[in-house]
């Protein structure tokens, strides 16, 4: 074991979870970047969560991964699916990508994997207000029942120490109370990608559901937005 | 909902899996096989997994892939982790693949998920003894704790229904038992795999230690195991 304090952020490229590297630096801890690659995933989002990890002074940051183009491809077929091809976002129907059944399960059991394997059971989680209110894998006794399966899961767990802690601080905040606290400790905004369409050179469409919760976060924080959008203006 | 049962069963294309799939089915279940494809995994593996699904009547069988090769070729560097390389077990070091942190953790995960979009919750896995005195995810109390947070990280369970179930029939039988037990259900011995090191022509080696294990389990049940082995024989 090592006496620094370690902790794994499941890092996506976009804001939120980079505010939540950026809270854990600013409390001590060495922090290993998990970066979960997939199918309906855009390249520029691998590139931001790079480049924010590196920014931000991790200690590492990793890719895995996971081939879940095989649920939206043949898998998700029954009739009591929800649809989780990016292409159904993209085409501005309001179903965030967050919909994708067992997400945080199957990212947080990976994230917890990686921890034991740095001897330590620090995971951070980007989870905000707006997935708490609407999904039952972003709640307080959902985060503690997999806090509880992950003692037991690992070795530690087994010879008695309980230890496993989900940290979610962003989840009883809203999009504006992020961005004024990533503008507070000084998050690289202008590193992280939102849109789920950006153009050929990566400017940000300005009208898809994620761009317009960002600008408007960014408008009622009082913050300047420094990613390009498509017309030119981060204030519409 | 569909009035059938339904269960996912986790299966890799050897021995254990391919029984539990047959008792799964013995017992009226329509079954879905996943098997999860991982780097160090070997291709006559994937290829077992799929011909058990089908000549055990599998609705469904398919392999997602999880890029576990990261997690070996660079996340795992700390002094405080266990090898998970393949080559470690064909080395004829006595590491089983299972020593993965967090394993059955990603895969039950994966497994919760194909279940919850088929409108199911009853996962099959094949732990057996051998796992259950080893490895603290083997567990009964890591199961329950799983279950438990399965309920919560699924629509139905929020809604107050605690359905999610894994199952794990092979938990307290030895190899033996297993072996007695698939004879009995007809279990397509001869499409499984489980050597370590098999040759170009995909016979078993005879010496690795899941071929012994394999071996002797066979041999003890008074069962003819119908794979080739090197050296022609199944009764060293």
């Amino acid at each position: 074991m090592t006496s620094e304090r370690r902790g794994v952020v499941l890092l996506s490229g976009g804001l939120d979870s980079a505010v939540v590297l950026a809270m854990a630096r600013s409390e001590g801890y060495a922090m290993y970047a998990l970066t979960i690659g997939y199918g309906q995933r855009h390249s520029q989002e691998l590139i931001a969560a790079r480049r924010v990890a590196e920014a931000l002074h991790a200690e590492r940051q990793i890719v895995v991964n996971l081939d879940l183009r095989q649920w939206g491809g043949s898998a998700l077929t029954g009739s009591d699916t929800v649809p989780i091809n990016r292409d159904t976002a993209e085409m501005g129907v309001d179903i965030p990508i967050t919909y994708v059944p067992g997400r945080n399960t199957i990212f947080l059991s990976t994230a917890m994997a990686w921890a034991e394997t740095l001897g330590t059971g620090e995971v951070f989680i980007g989870a905000h207000i707006h997935d708490y209110s609407g999904y039952p894998d972003c709640r307080p006794d959902y985060f503690q029942a997999f806090e509880r399966m992950a003692d037991l899961a690992t070795r530690t767990g087994v010879e008695g120490q309980t230890r496993f802690s989900i940290h979610a601080p962003l989840l009883k905040m809203n999009k504006t109370e992020i961005v004024r606290t990533g503008a507070r400790l000084h998050v690289p905004f202008e590193l992280t990608s939102s849109c789920y369409q950006p153009t050929a050179d990566l400017r940000a469409c300005g009208v898809c559901d994620s761009c317009i919760l960002r600008l408007r976060a960014f408008a009622e924080a009082g913050v300047h937005d420094p990613i390009s959008y498509v017309g030119g203006t981060s204030h519409p």
